[in-house]
């Protein structure tokens, strides 16, 4: 690595490939959908043997260890209240390294780099070696490797890109090329996003392993030996680019039945030479293709006395084998996904194609896993501001140069606030499906994290305008609260937007009308496209299941939607109105009640109709849960069909009971129809697109024919029977009362034709939201007002995804073509972006691609090739 | 070791001892009460130095591992039924040893040598050799050491020097003198034996260590500074023979309140520089006299996951002691109980003096735990039984030479029956505390150790008759079922006695006189000494609490004796009769309703009265529980005094509603004044003493003037809360009902002064019952009819303990004499035993003398002196 220059607000890296030497310098062209990126690599291969003729029992011995559920993570890394839950992942990696150095034979592997970082860093360097020898020979074999494990269903890309990279670093700077994962491994999500398979791909996983889908599906599959498959996970990128060989686990993630070892566990120990006839092998193996099926031995935070594991399956391992000269066909071998997924990649057979997502997850007729898409919603608004704040902090960090972390407003850091991101995307934290103290200590961390971030950004400011006045960041400006604004004469604010938001918009006006018996928005027009549609809205409440059905005993809760009837309740026919207008808005204010209320707002440069709901306290004195929705009812003619995007980025077609790959039994007429909406959803028919960008993750659905619904809010008052143990049961306030939630929709009416142009930027920008700070008093003298860190706009279709420092010389910088293919005519077409001129204070002297998560060259990335099965 | 010679029926070795090189050849005598022995010690200290002026914290890691309770001993060692209880004592062991090797800071101390023999024959010799170096090295050290911790409250002291002997003798045997336990450490059992102290002391423990003793007790000696104290354990062996200090542990065997790191446990683990000032230490320090203290860190199968403690450990010990910089007078330290019995001693202090016992133990006013002494009647009789067995089999082992062991009749041995004996003296086994498969597993060991020792024992009767005749032996006589001699013409009996009881009794007579009116026993009267009482004798039930009580929601249990009342009700005032004599013996049948009955039995050539009892199935239809006792009440004036005899040996007195140290205030009427009957009790006053020996261990008590009450069964239908987790409530046959019990009492009617002459042959003979055999046919032409072991009768005071095969060509022989100082005038005297002329068969060619347990040179056992207070 040779740095050719650094000088104050000049930073990048010209790399050398240490493999082929080459030194890579180049422009990047940037392909439809491609994420464009800036590694090493190299494999390792240290699988146990198998047996060609005989069925090889890969046992794969593995912990999952959430990044806080029941317990904070930080509990979880130390034991901590073991009242709640037993287990301390200090302990687990303290055992299980001691018990593979024991004996060379024993394999496992490990995922969420979160908590491995923490258990390394307090490591000896005798310790650090041993450990460093075990990964190299495959002993230890990192899988996944993000920070957490991601969820799928309510977490945006560009988070889950940097969670993944965060966790992937620490890998490839601590282990180097052996460090890297191969397979990722998701065991756990309650549904799986086809846009994590596409990143997955993208990031140079071999293969993809999960546990949970829907049962029917999973029925299916299994008489159709597909719980092997090929996934084309991007509708734009060009095969096999984002082509993903997914694997579905025979048992969830958890050992067969008889056969789990840990303390946890009360399976019978091998005493002696079992009787191992009681678990028939051969039937598991039927559902599957090859002569190989995978066991995952072990489960939640299992492994802490590894011991019990290791020394049960040696002696499962031996007595199993020992019956081969008896005839016995089955050999069992310690194995890990990547040795698992050679195996399957050398039999060399052709695998069904998929397209579509895994989405909804239920485990049961009446059992929907679709209550979680809005759980917590003012967490989830909370992660997606965060993941804007960080944003804005990593760049402002780049432009501001080193005094942005040591300046004028003292020391800070984008370190903290990039972990809590991280940590915020697992499976149950942004998904809102963790305990209430451990919610609350996501949100803690979030704004520790933003603490730091905000001396960052004042340092960074005081550099780029020479003024080092006192800044003020009003952090509770989503319930109007800012005592400076409120107090002082006369504020100067500062909008630090992200970089590529430097665009104003200049498109004109929609026009909505009200009924005005009612109260309720009555049509909605585009001006510029001369396009009405009748279109009305209000708020409904599902009524909660509270489990004393007798058809099943399953209540909503944090997991789980069910409604114990498809009607929802409205809750009120009419609303209040009060009309405001200016020159730079107009808006509506309706009341529904006491606890609903919602403006209705224009901005004259913004061809967006505002949609800002407050619902909550929600009403529980009935005794009633209540899931509450709006519903949009318009013209459209929509037959049954509605979009949904899937993170944030791609999206995909929905259609009302039905799934793509199989005859769906519809038994939930709404939960069952319920899909994870990131940040948008629409309907069309063939003259009009109504498309609803969101702020936040949420779920929704068209259960009728033109309408569209998202859920905003759940007040519940029972547990669904997942493990969470506790009602979703949100308060706030000294004497609590249910939560109060405030959000927007923002809706645009287009042809479908040039829907994508809309609602793309519209959704990037409702991602990435200005962060704005104050400084009392007027600009001091000689300071700059304005400031643009690119040179000029990018091309609407170019979104800087990524600006942040990486090396004490060198950035990350990931761009991105953010339309879909086909989507629109005018921007779902390549563009070429020079770098040498994108940024206005930086000169780029050299530039290395990566892949999509920074930890392997782009050249070096070849993946396992899987072939489709023929037609498809 | 010389061995100068070796024939067939002579086996001795002649000891050299190494340390003195002084070979040890010469007869024994016998003081009084004096176990008289025949090994190698040296002592071994490698304890973490203390600081003077500072209280030091002793922290004693240390599990406490019950061999049976919740689960087999074979469950306990595996973690098999881990659904009952987590625990694994193969687990612990490898966990503990793998942690011990990692620091050598860390201390472990080792209790059940069943459990670890076991371990230690399944680890490679890498592995053993480690294991050696911890023991030398003071890393793990052993306490107690016995083959099981054995409960005090219901085990024959024959029976608990066996099980010690087995244990201390397989830690000699591997680990040589480092390996020798210097402290005996009863923390669990319930209630506290004068007996074991004695047994301890003649084993040369320096120290003993408890943590149950009655709540009051407890208190009284907190506020004293009596929790630890000289324990005179003897009247009859001269000080400082018997003498043993003890101490009481602060926490049971617990650690304190908030230290728990195991991986049962839900304590905090140490994150950070903790907030240690939450705990107290001075608050313990302050009830104990030196400025030292002990804390147990661990509990029940605690450190399967040994990491998780010795981590925290690490942490406490560093952060607490690094407070000494800031003037913190506090030190802490891994210890174990002989590091701090060694600082006790050197703190030079005098200790209060204790003669009496720790029985009954009371847990709070409601909560005796005087129920086990009688739960489980059946189970504590054939534990009896065993014992008695495997006295003849050790004995015939060597007498009849090597072809017991393979003979005519196949290979057997005595190993089988001495281990399942040994497991059976635990605190939760013969105390009838264990849940009912688990009661079935101790008895099922015993049985199998038996079908090992009856080929030993037909092996060495062919070798010593000359005839190999089959050999039957009826192993249900105790229903009066044996199909041979049901069904044969002629059969041949042959007496296997114990080698001391080749006695044949030739005093005459007792006279009963039985109320026509009633057909109750009216008087006994003893012919002889022409004395005679009023008796009468009857069954009665105390009706159980079921814990529904405002006063205490006690329950009576396993554990637990709590009555409702304190009146018990009578299960017939009448009994319906039928005698029967012969010139043998004369008897009284006695109906008392279809579930207790009774046969009074006077035989020829005893002076002691035979009641032979059976009840059961209790009934339970009524609901209520019952605790069933039989009553004898006389005319002797015994003023609230009564004695109970100690594991079968001292006898203690006993007085109602008051205990010799304390100033009791008494709670439970009844279950306050129950006391262990091991072997005998006995009332009396200055002319009469009734005494009653019995064939297992019981509860009683005298709870009116002159009355002396047994209690002969249990049958309960609630759990009592300490753990066990079931309602003792014994069922039988196929189709099952409750329980039925049979058993006997042995009355003896004397003065005073001539008692002991009467009851301490009647009780040997009753523990030691001959074992009959059977062969169909008559004898053999030229085969030997009888044939004794001796060369002549004992002294009646002089008891041959134990008699078995130690080595291949060595003998452990013990020989005791039986009787108590000052209770008899002719027996209560020195008696000299010439060895050379004990044994018909065998020629004693060396002796050497060992300590009780035979795991050390009686010239080496050198105990710390400990000195008693002044006037004391």
């Amino acid at each position: 690595v040779n740095i050719i220059q650094s000088s104050k607000y000049i930073f990048a890296k010209k790399f050398v490939n240490p493999q082929t030497n080459r030194t890579i310098d180049r422009s990047l062209t940037c392909h439809t959908n491609r994420l464009c990126l800036f590694c090493i690599d190299h494999v390792t291969n240290s699988c146990h043997a198998t047996v060609p003729n005989m069925l090889n029992v890969h046992l794969v011995p593995h912990t999952h260890d959430d990044v806080g559920w029941l317990k904070t993570v930080d509990q979880y890394f130390y034991g901590g209240r073991n009242d709640i839950q037993h287990a301390g992942v200090q302990y687990i990696l303290d055992s299980v390294v001691g018990q593979l150095l024991q004996n060379p034979e024993r394999r496992f592997i490990y995922v969420e780099t979160a908590f491995f970082y923490r258990w390394w860093k307090n490591q000896p360097p005798s310790m650090q070696k041993a450990v460093r020898q075990l990964v190299d020979q495959g002993r230890l074999e990192f899988v996944n490797g993000g920070w957490c494990m991601s969820d799928e269903a309510t977490t945006h890309y560009s988070a889950v890109i940097d969670q993944m990279t965060l966790g992937l670093r620490f890998l490839n700077d601590t282990f180097g090329p052996c460090g890297r994962p191969r397979v990722a491994w998701h065991i756990d999500p309650f549904g799986h996003a086809r846009e994590h398979a596409s990143m997955f791909a993208q990031m140079g996983y071999d293969g993809f392993f999960f546990g949970r889908l829907d049962y029917q599906d999973r029925t299916n599959r299994i008489r159709t030996l597909e719980q092997e498959l090929l996934w084309r996970a991007s509708e734009s990128l060009e095969p096999p680019y984002a082509d993903l060989f997914t694997g579905i686990l025979p048992n969830g993630y958890n050992p067969p039945k008889g056969f789990c070892w840990d303390q946890s566990c009360d399976d019978a120990p091998i005493m002696d030479d079992p009787d191992l006839e009681d678990y028939n092998v051969d039937d598991v193996a039927m559902a599957y293709k090859t002569k190989h099926i995978i066991m995952t031995m072990g489960s939640d935070f299992q492994y802490e006395n590894a011991n019990l594991w290791y020394k049960n399956l040696d002696k499962l391992i031996r007595y199993v084998n020992t019956r081969q000269a008896n005839g016995s066909q089955i050999n069992v071998l310690y194995s890990t996904p990547s040795c698992y997924l050679q195996e399957l990649h050398r039999a060399n057979l052709t695998w069904t194609l998929k397209t579509d997502d895994f989405f909804p997850y239920a485990d049961d007729a009446h059992n929907f896993w679709t209550g979680y898409f809005t759980s917590r919603p003012a967490l989830k608004r909370y992660e997606r501001v965060s993941n804007g704040r960080l944003q804005t902090c990593n760049q402002l960090e780049v432009l501001g140069g080193p005094s942005s972390r040591k300046g004028p407003f003292g020391a800070g850091d984008s370190e903290t606030l990039r972990e809590a991101m991280a940590v915020a995307q697992h499976h149950d934290a942004v998904s809102g499906t963790e305990k209430q103290h451990v919610a609350n200590d996501y949100a803690r961390r979030l704004a520790n994290g933003w603490q730091h971030c905000q001396v960052v950004v004042s340092n960074s400011l005081a550099a780029l305008s020479g003024s080092s006045a006192g800044r003020i960041y009003c952090d509770n400006l989503n319930v109007s609260a800012c005592p400076l604004t409120e107090a002082s004469k006369k504020v100067t604010d500062i909008h630090a937007h992200s970089c590529t938001h430097a665009r104003p918009h200049r498109w004109h006006f929609v026009r909505a009308t009200f009924d005005p018996a009612t109260g309720l928005l009555d049509s909605l027009t585009n001006l510029e496209t001369q396009q009405t549609i009748r279109l009305t809205q209000n708020f409904y409440w599902y009524n909660a299941s509270d489990g004393k059905s007798s058809i099943s005993d399953q209540a909503s809760g944090a997991y789980i939607f069910r409604p114990n009837s498809s009607s929802p309740f409205i809750i009120s026919c009419t609303a209040e109105t009060e009309s405001i207008q200016t020159p730079e808005l107009q808006e509506v204010r309706q009341q529904f009640g006491p606890w609903v209320s919602q403006v209705i707002r224009l901005h004259s440069n913004s061809k967006a109709l505002e949609m800002e709901w407050t619902v909550g306290p929600v009403p529980i004195a009935d005794g009633l849960g209540k899931e509450v929705i709006t519903r949009l009812d318009s013209s459209i003619a929509s037959s049954g069909v509605f979009y949904t995007d899937s993170n944030g980025r791609e999206v995909l077609r929905r259609k009302k009971d039905f799934r793509p790959t199989w005859d769906l039994r519809q038994t939930e007429p709404v939960a069952g129809n319920y899909y994870p909406i990131n940040s948008r959803a629409y309907i069309k028919d063939d003259k009009d697109q109504l498309t609803v960008v969101t702020d936040r993750s949420q779920g929704g659905s068209s259960i009728h024919d033109g309408s569209l619904e998202i859920m905003l809010h759940r007040r519940l008052l029972h547990d669904d029977w997942r493990g969470v143990g506790e009602p979703l049961n949100e308060m706030s306030g000294v004497f609590p009362l249910g939560l109060v939630v405030r959000g927007r929709l923002l809706l645009s009416l287009t042809p479908p034709a040039l829907a994508a142009d809309a609602h793309r930027p519209l959704a990037q920008e409702n991602v990435l939201q200005p962060l704005l700070s104050f400084t009392e008093g007027g600009p001091p003298p000689g300071s700059l007002l304005e400031f643009s860190g690119l040179q000029a706009a990018l091309p609407p279709a170019v979104h800087l995804l990524t600006l942040s420092q990486w090396g004490q010389d060198s950035l990350l910088i990931r761009l991105e073509h953010q339309f879909q293919t086909k989507e629109s005519k005018e921007h779902s077409v390549p563009f070429t972006v020079n770098l040498q001129k994108l940024f206005s204070t930086l000169k780029v002297v050299g530039v290395s691609e990566l892949n999509l998560s920074a930890n392997q060259w782009i050249d070096e990335m070849k993946r396992l090739d899987w072939r489709p099965k023929m037609g498809m």
